[in-house]
């Protein structure tokens, strides 16, 4: 008598079952043991079977891929990274390949073909069933990272005068090929969206009502051309799963569903944090893309970074005779740069964090610059204070050590402001504000900041 | 004849939308015309009438929204920030304002309760039904922050041997009372999970069909006190709309929902970037903490950082006699030091985001310190070679030019080295890896540089 299988009480993270399975496959394939390795598979889900699968060596990957059902297959293969599908796509027969290709949803399909050559493509659409290959040269058609191209073109759509069960006929008939049936879009003859149903709704009510009077007729929707940032973020702050996408003529052609917002969330997370470090998100992974054309990719910021310091040593060669007669001031100045550097980066963060989630209150966004620098303030008063007394114990001359204090407690209100003003300017003049990130507002804040302090000191010691 | 309303054909950012219907709702309730001021509301999204009441001044907000039905009062209540729910709660007679309450999701609820006093909430949960409040003190008695606090009891639960006809009537019956349909839970008498299917397996089934034949055994699910994050980030992974939560006895108390882990994850993304850039994430609003508050909780990094630094006077002033000789050096430390720092930021932001995306690949991560470090090197020689010509353009001396370039070159390397693998020691020790953010990478990195670049003046003047 088999037990029925109870949710194993683990504390093992899930990360680490994948690599459990990933080991144990790849030694039943070693030793060909390849019912025992299907059983194994059996009760895992796709995505971690996906993973198990990109772990293992190269020769392997296309046996443990053989193993899996037809279904499975499809579904492992669509969270595959592109590099594995590819090489999947080279070890096939050619109608192995092509049945799982053609039954790719045409959203994963066009992320797929995205990185393919184009000759492959060509080929490949060829050979896809006449209404694949229409889906998917549509979505193909749109610009990368819009809504056009993220969308699905398989939701179900309803008429007005159908009943509620005659929708549930057509919803089950369809169930199997469509993304989501949880919404449902109601168009009339010539595809112009008329309402969105939730499956919720349709649940609850009568057989015999009429689909026109339940739907919800003010639709939240989205243009083909809409950025894919947009979208998730509509998606998010309405609770949807899925919101629906028009033509210019106001036609319904897709769906985006929230499994792909989560995904876009992700790319855009990275793009914003690595634009905060300094660095262009690559639409290319990190391990495939060689070091040359990562270090390529890196140096135009730095040199940028760079050309804006030369300002830094220009200032201080113009002020060269202020340290040549008291050289002690030289080893204060990382140290107020780099504290000048961390005020900022603070503010330019809380600035820049805000412009990208709250983008609705524009009203407050402009009382930051006014907090900021009142923040700076009191932050300049704690830092130089505490500095002045600790130059003062480094070096027992009060003149440097006054000049260090107050040139921090001025640096920090400059530091400050800029940090969260220059975004809110970029911001302004329709430039991405993140572009005044960290780095950059280090770096400015610099030259402006030595200056402070040299010409601080030359007052304060009398030069 | 009234014409059925179509989506228009609209180019307006729905920030901008909800902006004028602010306007327009504070025009009509100013001259008091509540008729329009409702068909205005009418056809707006819940989040939307949220908004635009969070924007109208303080005495027009419990006006505005006296205006909405009952259900919609609720929704609309929901969505309110915090402040003004307190606001309006104050406001209201006593027993409105309970229905309200009363009938919030018990995970919305809770949110609300973290923030009131506790005097408050130990009267609104006396007063609240017998079943909310209990479900509101068990989701009350978890951590803030794990998956029991953000949960929901509220889910529908199936038995085995129901057939799918039975399922459909407890469905229908129960839809109004839980958060989602489109996830089922399939329990024994003990609540103990045994199984999950979705409403389309449901949908597409025959009526007479067993539950037990048809839900999925493999379940994914987490403990009550999973952290949130890490709740968030499975339900991404297998693409669900809502993650089952079971207790210590693996009996199952709730669910957590999609667009919950939509809003976890852009908590938890804002904290990722305030670490980046040298912050912690307030629990509080950024508007309705005081400034001095902010500049307390930055003021503690900047000291550490600071301190780090102080690390950075000590070289200068232990090789003073080389600036003393040569002052012009003196001019390229800033650009040095700043140019290191941008280097290891980047480095150190590919790691971290990394880590915080990637967890699942740990085998790859131990890579990338080597990438990092040749990526330095040819970012250094570049970077060095144009330094050494410009600091020769600008001083006309070989030797400061060469001690800079040579500098830059070795800095580079150390940068991108220490900017990779400090957050993975930090991992490895089960620190937080993102407190080696760009801020710190750079102090750290500046003292290494300082000493290297002196030294190497040292050695290339002979001094």
């Amino acid at each position: 008598m088999t037990q029925p299988p109870q949710p194993t009480p683990t504390n093992t993270p899930r990360q680490d079952i994948s690599e459990l399975v990933r080991n144990q496959l790849q030694r039943l394939l070693e030793i060909q043991n390849f019912q025992g390795a299907k059983a194994l598979l059996a009760p895992v889900q796709p995505v971690d079977i996906a993973d198990a699968i990109a772990g293992l060596p190269d020769p392997l990957q296309a046996i443990a891929f053989r193993l899996l059902s037809k279904d499975e297959s499809i579904e492992v293969y669509e969270y595959l990274d592109s590099d594995i599908q590819q090489s999947l796509l080279a070890e096939f027969r050619q109608q192995d390949f092509l049945d799982i290709v053609n039954q790719m949803s045409p959203d994963d399909r066009v992320q797929l073909f995205e990185e393919l050559p184009a000759k492959v493509v060509r080929r490949l659409l060829q050979q896809l069933s006449p209404e694949e290959r229409e889906a998917t040269a549509m979505l193909l058609g749109y610009r990368p990272g819009t809504a056009g191209r993220r969308m699905t073109p398989e939701y179900v759509g309803l008429r007005e005068d159908m009943t509620v069960a005659e929708a549930l006929d057509r919803i089950r008939s369809n169930a199997q090929d469509v993304e989501t049936i949880y919404t449902l879009y109601v168009t009339n003859r010539d595809r112009r969206l008329q309402g969105i149903l939730s499956l919720r709704e349709l649940v609850v009510a009568q057989p015999e009502e009429r689909i026109g009077d339940l739907m919800t007729r003010d639709v939240v929707f989205v243009q083909t051309d809409t950025d894919q940032e947009e979208v998730a973020q509509l998606l998010q702050r309405y609770d949807f799963l899925a919101i629906p996408v028009v033509d210019s003529e106001q036609r319904l052609v897709g769906i985006v569903t929230v499994d792909d917002v989560l995904d876009i969330l992700e790319q855009e997370t990275t793009e914003d944090i690595y634009k905060l470090g300094g660095l262009e998100a690559s639409e290319d992974s990190y391990f495939r893309s060689s070091l040359f054309k990562i270090a390529r990719q890196r140096v135009t910021w730095l040199l940028v970074l760079l050309l804006t310091n030369t300002g830094t040593t220009a200032v201080i060669r113009s002020q060269e005779e202020v340290l040549e007669k008291v050289v002690a001031l030289a080893a204060f100045i990382p140290l107020l740069i780099d504290t000048g550097g961390n005020v900022g980066a603070q503010s330019s963060t809380v600035v820049i964090r805000g412009l990208s989630t709250e983008a609705s209150q524009m009203q407050r966004i402009s009382r930051i610059v006014g907090r900021e620098g009142v923040t700076g303030t009191l932050l300049g008063t704690m830092l130089g204070v505490i500095v002045t007394l600790w130059a003062y114990v480094m070096q027992r001359d009060w003149g440097v050590a006054f000049s260090v204090g107050v040139s921090l407690f001025m640096i920090s209100i400059l530091a400050s402001v800029a940090g969260a003003s220059l975004p809110l300017l970029f911001r302004s003049l329709k430039l991405d504000p993140a572009l005044m990130s960290a780095p950059f507002i280090t770096t400015a804040v610099d030259v402006l900041g030595v200056l402070i302090y040299l010409l601080t000191a030359r007052w304060i010691l009398g030069i």
